[in-house]
Order: C-alpha cells, then structure tokens, then sequence
C-alpha cells in the first residue's frame, strides 16, 4: 500500500489515541468533545479499537445521539455488543432513532430477544417502530433483511411539480435519494425516474409520461448475494425491494451491497485458507483457536490415514524404500491439484460463469490435469532416472503422479459442483477439505499404481 | 444459490442464445433486433459468450450504437479485443462517443498503441477526445486512471436557482448525479452538495451558504485500492478527483469500485489457491495451463526437497521406518498451519485490522500456534503410543509435531508481514509459496527433533 496518504483527511494514528485516552481519563468533557468533533464515525470507531468499555461507554454518552449512533453502526459486533450492554433501553432507543431504518434494524436484532421488545417500546417515532419490526420479521440474509425503508416514492398520476413540491417532504427523512420510485394506485411498483429526470423535466409533465418502466427490483425472499449479483451485473446504485404482489417495501442501497460482496470474499477466503468463523487478525487467542483448530484436526486425521495407508504397503515395498521418500511429493501435488480446481470452480459459481454440465466440466479438468501432468511427470522421471539410475522406479513414480494429478483435478472439479447443486455453499470444499481427502486417496492411487508397475 | 430466479427479470437460458443463434445466421435483422431490445447490454455480453466471432459482430453492426457501446464494456476482456480487431477507427470511435469518460478511455487503453490515435483522431467531439486524451496519461492502478471527467460542478458565487437552471444544462452529460462539487474562482474543491439539498433549499440561498465543506476527496495519484479503502470506510457513493493544488479533475463513483473490490477479491482468493493471472473456469486449456502450472512447478520442487531430507535421514532412522510414515502428516499440519496464519495476516493487512509491531504478531502467533500444536500433539501421541506401543517414538513424533505447527505459523505470519513492509502484495505469500516451504521445512525439523529426542 502507499506511504502517500496525506490526502485521506482523518487518519488515525497512536497519539490521536493516546490524546483521546488522556482526555478521557482526566474527564476533560469539553477537550474530548472538541478533538473528536472533527473525526468521522467511522475514524471513531477505530479509535474505539484502542479504548477499553469504561472510555467507550464514557465517549458514547458524552457525544450527541447522532453521532454515537453512526459510530455504534462502525463498531465490530463484539464491541457493540459490549456498549450496547451498558446502555439503558432508552438510551439505545435514542441512538436508533438517529438511523435509517435498516440500521437500527440491524442494533436491535443483536440484541437479547428480552432486550429487543423493551428498547422497541422505548422508541418515540411509532412509524419507526412499525418499520423495524416489519424489519425483523426477515431473515438476515434476504433481501427484506438488508433493505431500509426509507424512500421516495411517488405516484403515477402526479405532475412534476406536484412531484418536486412532496419529494421535498419525502427527502429530508431519506439520506440519499438515488431513484424516486413510480408506484399505481394498489402501491404496485410500475417505475422509476432518477432526480436528475426529475429536474431535467418541465414543471407541468406528468409522471406517468415521463418515468422509466421496466424498473429492476427484487423480491424480499430473495438471498442477498444475488441481490449482489444483481446490481453488480447491471450497475445499480439502489434496487426497489418488493412482496410477491410487486408492491413496494423498500429499498437496498449499493454501500450496503459493497459490505455483502466484501464479507462474502472475506468468508470464502477463510475457508480456503481453513479458518471457520469470522475472525480477525486482532481477535483473542481463543477465538482464533477455536476458528483453526477444527481444520487441523482434520489434517490430523487425514495424516493418520495417510500413516495407515503407508505402513500397510511397507511389507510389499520394503525392497523399495525410496518410494516412501515422495509421498510428501505426491500428497503435495495432488493438494495443489485439487486447491486450484476448486478454486477456479467456486470462483466461477460465484460470477455466475461456469457453464454447461457436470460432464463437460470434468471432461476439461481431464485434458487440463492429463496436460500439466505429463509436463510435471517428465521432470520428475528424468529427475529420478538420474538420481537413482532405476528406470522402473522412476516409471512407476512418474506413471503414478499422473494418475494422482488427474483424481485431484476431478475431485477437485466434482465436489463444488456437486456442493452446488445440492444448494450447498461450495466454498467448503476449497483448502483443507479437498487437500486432506486428496492427500490420503493420492497416496493410496500411488502405491496401487507403482505396485501395478513394478509388478510387486 | 437459490433456485427461485424468477424476478430476476432477465435471465439467459439455452433456448434465448439459440434463438439468437439462429436469428443471426438466417440474418434475420429485424427479429435480431425486436429479440435483443428487451435485454439490458449486460445480458447480452452474456449471450455473446456464446456467439462465434462473426455473429457477434454482425449483432455490434446490427445494434445501435449507445447500446452496443455499454455491451462492449461488459464483455471480458478477449471477447472485445477481437470484436474492437474487427472494427474500424471509425466505427470505434463511433461506440466510444457514446460511452462515459473513464469507461471511453478504458476501451481505447486496451487497443494497440497506433490504433489509439486513429480512433482518438476519428472522435468528433472535441472535449470528450481531449478528456480521453488526459485520462490516458494516468496509471491504471491510480485514482486518475479510474476517474470520470463527468460532474456536476457549481460555484460558491452562484445561488441555488441560478445553479439549479445550469445544472440541468451540466447533468444532462452525467449519467449519475451524486454530488454537485462547489468550487472557488481558481477552480479549487472546497465543499459539495447533494442534489436533494439543492431541492430542499430555498431558490435564493447563496451556494456559499449551504454548501458543505470539508468533503473528503483523493488524490490523482492515489492506489485504486486505497480509494476502495476510503469509500467504503465512510460509506461513500461518488469521490472527487484532485490534483497536487486540489483542482477539481474528476470523480470516482462506487460500481467502479464495486469492480475494484471484486477483482481484489478474486486475484487473492486465486493466489491463496495457487493460480497467477487472472483466469475464469471458461478460459481454454492453455490458458488454465499457465496460470496452474508453475505453482505446481514450485511444489514439484518442494517434493524433491522433501525427497532428498527424507533420503538424507534413510541411514539414521533404518530401525525406525514408522517414523517415515508421519511425514505427510507432518507437512499437512505444517501447511495447513501456514496458510491459516498467513491468510489471517493478509485479510488483516487488507481490512487495515493489523495493529502493532511484527514482533508483537509474531509472540502472540507463537502463544496461539503452541496452544493449538500441544493439543493436537497430545492426540497424535495417545495414536502413535496405543498403535505401536512405543512410548519413544509417540514422544519423538509429538514434540516434533508441536515444534513444526509453532515454525510455520511463525513462518505464515512474518512472510507477508516482511513482504507487505517491503511494499510487496503479501497476498503471494499464500498458498503454494507458504505451503511448499512449510512441507520442506517441517519434513527437516521433525527428523532433526526426532533424531535428538531418540538419541540416534
């Protein structure tokens, strides 16, 4: 990354935080307000990193409602959490009235489910308190789950200046207006007109003459990646959320989309690399052994079949103890194999670009694996031909690493596509799952096979 | 996925591309044409995965230009090197005219460097032909080289009447108005508006007044992935572009970071796996070939290593083969450690969550890998001693072990941290790079502590 970061206006770095705690602990109310007055929520929240909950808590009740609110919505949940824990009902219901309805959607189902009710109660806005429980009812994952409520909405049969005079209204409760939405009588979304059509157009057209049909939008039920996959595909800013009746519920804006596709690549990139869980690099040693642990436990036993295996070909191979010396060769080889399929596979399943059948899939990472196989089984015979002087051994290994080249390369293709099918996330079966089941099938099919060779 | 894809509008199937197909060669125009209206340009790159070469530039001639410009940007990159090959100057020139600044530019980027000038030379509006011209000399990687030259600007002088009748003059060339950027007499950004502050204020009201400064903008010069950094911290839509006096020159908007976020994404989940260049599940043989193949290489390399230890060891551990046995288990567990700790470290590098010193992340590393390596050591030992009834060698086995999984998280942890401080992706430190030097090094450790703890 750069070292020129001059130009990104609020960084945030050790004595900021050192200032803010020293505030902070001496009580200078006035001091802490001043400094952090001209930080970003966002740059808050990080400073909140580096505050124990004591300070937090202290800050969070020293600075408006307003701000406090956008700065929970930064935190990392574990330390929400915490603050929200030490904070009334009431005290939470002012925060979330500060926010979009999808956010204070968001706060209130981290909380306990007993706390949940209280904090709704508390809520003065009752329009607001419709919302977020109509929120609530969605799951997390669906569109109705990550959509807001706030929007502009108008009707077909208003003219532009009507339009213009009530979107004034409208507008001061909705942070950003991307899209004003085109409604029927029955709510039934019919279209949409950006603002800028809405300036652009004369003062006595009507809505109906001008607005845009054929308006992009998603059902609530449907899963937020491919609601992701949506609005990237076509370019959306916002996509209007609707029941199965097409009328209007919400909208889903494109920053929240940004942390879906953000977090999907974070969670894809953990499991191939066999982290479950989420966890970051700053998370306790705990957490972060109880993300790992259950991944290595597999490579343990993939190990132990490994040894089993091994041991039971020792007797027909004790004239061949060399051949022992490329298991970690062969296991490695066809880990790789099976890693690279799956991910060029899952990858593909996510940008919708894997296409035709099963079969035609295999049949490809045949020829592909059959390819690199042979280029690496060649190296690999000259190599062993000149280090023992046995051609036979150097057959049989090199035979044997083509075959386990190609079973990597198949199961490797087979089981996210299969995953998939079964509407599984075939994210699972990249890194440890494919490496572990590669390496003990890869060191079976190499001992069959140069047994086979060297007609033992 | 879900399977429930119905209210996705648009969707591609066999039968459309036939139908298609079909529609071309019998050089149906007008069925061609009545078809392909109702698809959004998206779609239809998509269809064109499927058309050979000559059909779909039959279909880029047959379509009007505004569409067959947005089609061409959502081809992949091969599909529109040859359909751009078979153009003319003219004909490019004539689909660019229809395009935005930044995306114009992009298309003439990818053309051969002689061929840029003629199309540059055969745009007939001047202005668009000299932004392009600017927007050619930035790096690809940089903030300038991302941007769009089209934005609504407006004076700190004007009021907001006066400004609302010039910006319908301004947006009607900006697909997408986030802001309104407010600048001083020397063209300097001090300040934005959002479109619905201008509705909602008062038609006198200076834009002095109302404007809010302290807007948060980058630098030309700036990483691309820094700007991605920015916009989704602060939840950003639209950022303008400055040069070194913080002259307004641009704006980036959030779906072309969407597409930086994404491309990110893939090219680190791709090296964690073990594939350099970017390259898609429906590339050819070759292609896949290249990008595989030298990672297996590098493990093929690893595997001689291992080969060559193990054999160096043959004379000293001749009583003791099971212990031979192990070694997949071992370099599993070593590379399976590796890559865990190494993608922790990357994703935190990435998300800007790592805090602190290399030394800090490597003792608190060295805490979390002698957890998890003495509880998997004590399982491996209670296998090894119930199994062989050899108490020595289950000892030698373990301990080994623990010391191996406590070396490649350390090893996993400083790679990327040493290369990141180096200014080097520490994304390439995944997968194979971490995994192969982890399966030699762990192979050399356990025989060395092996050897030490039996006494040989």
């Amino acid at each position: 990354m750069s070292e020129n970061n001059e130009n990104i206006q609020y960084k945030i770095n050790d004595e900021l935080i050192e200032q803010v705690q020293s505030l902070v602990e001496s009580k200078d109310d006035k001091g802490t307000l001043d400094l952090l007055s001209e930080y970003h929520p966002a740059d808050i929240a990080e400073i909140f990193d580096d505050l124990d909950l004591d300070q937090a808590t202290y800050v969070i009740k020293l600075l408006d409602s307003d701000k406090t609110a956008d700065i929970l919505m930064e935190l990392d949940d574990d330390d929400r959490e915490k603050i929200l824990a030490s904070l009334s009902a009431k005290e939470i219901a002012e925060e979330v009235e500060e926010l979009d309805t999808d956010d204070a959607a968001d706060i209130i189902a981290e909380l306990p489910e007993d706390r949940q009710e209280h904090v709704i109660a508390q809520i003065e806005d009752e329009e607001l308190a419709a919302d977020i429980q109509e929120l609530l009812t969605y799951d997390e994952d669906s569109a109705g789950g990550l959509m807001a409520k706030e929007l502009v909405k108008v009707y077909e049969t208003w003219t532009v200046a009507g339009c213009l005079r009530r979107i004034k209204g409208q507008a001061e409760n909705v942070t950003r207006v991307h899209s004003v939405y085109v409604v029927n009588k029955q709510e039934k979304l019919i279209g949409r007109l950006s603002l800028k059509d809405l300036i652009v157009a004369k003062n006595d057209q009507k809505i109906a003459d001008i607005y845009k049909s054929g308006v992009d939008y998603v059902n609530a039920n449907e899963d937020v990646e491919e609601v992701a996959k949506i609005m990237a595909k076509y370019d959306l800013e916002a996509i209007p959320v609707v029941d199965d009746n097409t009328t209007l519920l919400g909208r889903i804006t494109i920053d929240d989309i940004v942390d879906v596709i953000k977090e999907e690549a974070d969670k894809d990139y953990q499991l191939a690399a066999g982290i479950t869980q989420e966890v970051e690099a700053d998370d306790s040693i705990i957490e972060l052994t109880r993300a790992r642990l259950p991944w290595l436990f597999l490579g343990l036993i993939g190990g132990v079949g490994a040894f089993i295996i091994m041991e039971g070909f020792q007797e027909s191979f004790s004239k061949y103890a060399v051949l022992f010396f490329f298991t970690p060769l062969i296991a490695a080889m066809a880990g790789n194999v099976g890693v690279q399929s799956s991910a060029i596979i899952v990858q593909g399943l996510a940008n919708n670009d894997v296409k035709g059948s099963i079969n035609s899939r295999l049949i490809k990472e045949m020829l592909l694996a059959t390819l690199n196989g042979i280029i690496l089984a060649l190296f690999l015979f000259l190599f062993v031909w000149g280090y023992t002087k046995e051609i036979d051994k150097a057959l049989a290994i090199s035979v044997s690493l083509v075959a386990v080249i190609i079973m990597a390369g198949l199961i490797g293709t087979f089981i996210p596509l299969f995953l998939d099918k079964r509407g599984i996330d075939p994210a699972i079966a990249t890194g440890p799952f494919i490496t572990t089941s590669n390496d003990i099938l890869g060191i079976l099919i190499y001992f069959m096979i140069a047994k086979l060779i060297l007609g033992i």
